[in-house]
């Protein structure tokens, strides 16, 4: 559909007028990662098909697999550009008008280089109507360690968590790291030093368990080992399951931000808040398909909330979304160690099949 | 000399036989760099050449211009390559052997690709002895902003301070910045950020006004928003005038990186020194060639330390060795506010000029 989101393949209903059902993930990655993430929901799809074809199962509704486009924020720093667009958001649409990558290279110049050459950039065009699936589901690894550290097969999400990033500029004065005396300083890589902490030092005070944030991106310029830091660029995520937790914590950095930024006599240039998304639901009937199908593979499943977010986090916005977990080792992601083993890939893949043809049938 | 590390000009001595006087500096920057540090004492040295061959002046030992390659550590992560070489560190000729830049080219393959190419990579070919030069200066801009506010023409360089540089990883598990609550987690970034503040403490509560520690390389991998950063790399570079202090501050670094390193559950995978040079002197009678060129010419100085360091702290090595600073702008340098005045430029090019003068007839 969109600029690498498109359908990769699906099965035709007998029924073909009722709105179709979807399944899916992305297949991008960050820098050094792992390739289960996204992968095990796309292959996996196709697999449960195809599976469902062997069995010689005639599907009422359509079945269709869509491969979402950036679900990773690396080229855009923004994560899942396909699934946000599908579901409709005009201000992304706009925003990515004047979108370039860390090449200079405009989001649309891109679009149209990977073959999706429009006469107009309209990206409206891709937006989905809120009833276009009757159900969107998405297999895809934990990314957590409870499943594999309790022994369970399949974790049936109930609930995705809000998550928010921040990007944050300090600037001071920089100069030779010889020349320029400790009290005369105004580091901003310092700055971005103490803020580290304390985004720490909140989220894990917060007074929710669930109130996670992480400083994954720390650019110093002008990055020569004999300058004082004068710019340090500091990428902020932070996620909890309820928005209240969530949005306190980000307010609680951006105090700290501003007084670290007086106390050092650095400039804080920038604290930008690119994106803070509402948390998202499963769908109950979605969610019973799901259980159903364990139940009868005599899969062990457990409900559990995704601190991860997905592209379904978006698709519950235009559709009655669920989403099933398979464990992963020590709960790795976004790293090479990243793993899931086969017998575990096969119980995610039957579940979604046999959850895909309940759903199907409705 | 050696590549990049060649003679510009000069001027030949009545006396052939005498060994010549040396000026000169690098032209080399770092990234988003100032157009002074450096350049002052390329084009000034061959200006005050120029300068002196209009005036007829007829030079006893002959003048020779030396432009240094690789003085700011950009490229290599080497400081001063060029002098360091010159200075006949047998350490650096075996090192450059396997050392490479950050697209995996050699040294040895850079300096043939910039025209320098031998039969043979033996680097000790370039040591000067230590009877090469009657004297060597150096004109530079001052790079804090001491003269500046004091409004003083010259500084009189008498001592380069002892400069160290250490390179330091951490690393961790990583992770999904949604999937690890914060319990569980041991971040290389947040270790990084604790050992940034401990090396200003220890910078700062040295004892001696003079020690200055600094961060200015830091990076993140896998460097994504939504990644626990599972290693960081830090450089610091630690000065003093004092060795003593210096070295008793690398040491206070070094326990605090493998005390933060425990706490935080995260391997302390490299502390490694890089260099940790002596300080240098000046020559009493090059500084004594100084303070009588500025008097002659009507111009106040001041006698000051340098606490940045330059070709002239290896040239000392091997050679009587003198500086002439030069007010900038604020102190500022390594950015690109960096300036001098063409008065300041005028009045550094005349000192330099008078000094070889005198040097040259002794």
């Amino acid at each position: 559909m969109l600029s690498g989101t498109f359908s990769v393949g699906g099965r035709d209903g007998y029924e073909p007028k009722l709105t179709a059902v979807a399944t899916g993930s992305h297949i991008d990655a960050i820098p050094y990662s792992g390739k289960y993430d996204g992968v095990v929901g796309v292959l996996g799809a196709i697999e449960a098909i195809n599976a469902l074809k062997r069995s010689g199962f005639k599907p009422k509704r359509s079945l269709e697999i869509i491969l979402f486009t950036s679900e990773e924020p690396t080229r855009f720093g923004i994560s899942c550009l396909g699934s946000r667009l599908l579901a409709g958001s005009e201000a992304l649409a706009e925003a990515l008008k004047a979108t370039v990558d860390g090449q200079n290279i405009s989001f649309l110049e891109a679009a149209r280089s990977a073959g999706y050459a429009r006469d107009e950039d309209d990206l409206s065009r891709v937006f989905l109507k809120n009833d276009s699936y009757s159900a969107f589901v998405e297999l895809h690894i934990e990314q957590a360690p409870i499943l594999e550290e309790e022994g369970i097969s399949i974790g049936v999400v109930t609930n995705i968590a809000a998550p928010a990033s921040i990007k944050v500029d300090f600037e001071g004065n920089g100069g030779h790291a010889g020349g320029v005396l400790m009290p005369d300083r105004n580091d901003a890589g310092l700055a971005a030093a103490e803020l580290m902490l304390a985004i720490e030092k909140h989220a894990t005070e917060s007074g929710s368990l669930d109130t996670v944030g992480t400083v994954g991106i720390l650019e110093l310029y002008p990055g020569a080992i004999n300058s004082i830091p004068s710019k340090a660029h500091l990428e902020i995520d932070v996620r909890d399951i309820e928005e209240s937790f969530r949005n306190a914590v980000i307010n609680k950095i951006h105090k700290a931000a501003k007084s670290i930024a007086k106390k050092r006599k650095v400039t804080l240039s920038e604290f930008k808040i690119i994106n803070q998304d509402p948390p998202a639901h499963s769908n109950g009937s979605v969610i019973k398909a799901v259980v159903d199908a364990s139940d009868e593979l005599n899969l062990t499943y457990k409900y559990m909330i995704s601190r991860a977010y997905h592209d379904s986090l978006f698709m519950a916005r235009i559709a009655p979304m669920g989403m099933i977990f398979i464990p992963c080792y020590k709960g790795y992601s976004h790293k090479p160690e990243e793993y899931a083993s086969p017998q575990d890939l096969e119980n995610g893949v039957k579940v979604l099949a046999l959850t895909l043809a309940k759903l199907s049938l409705r």
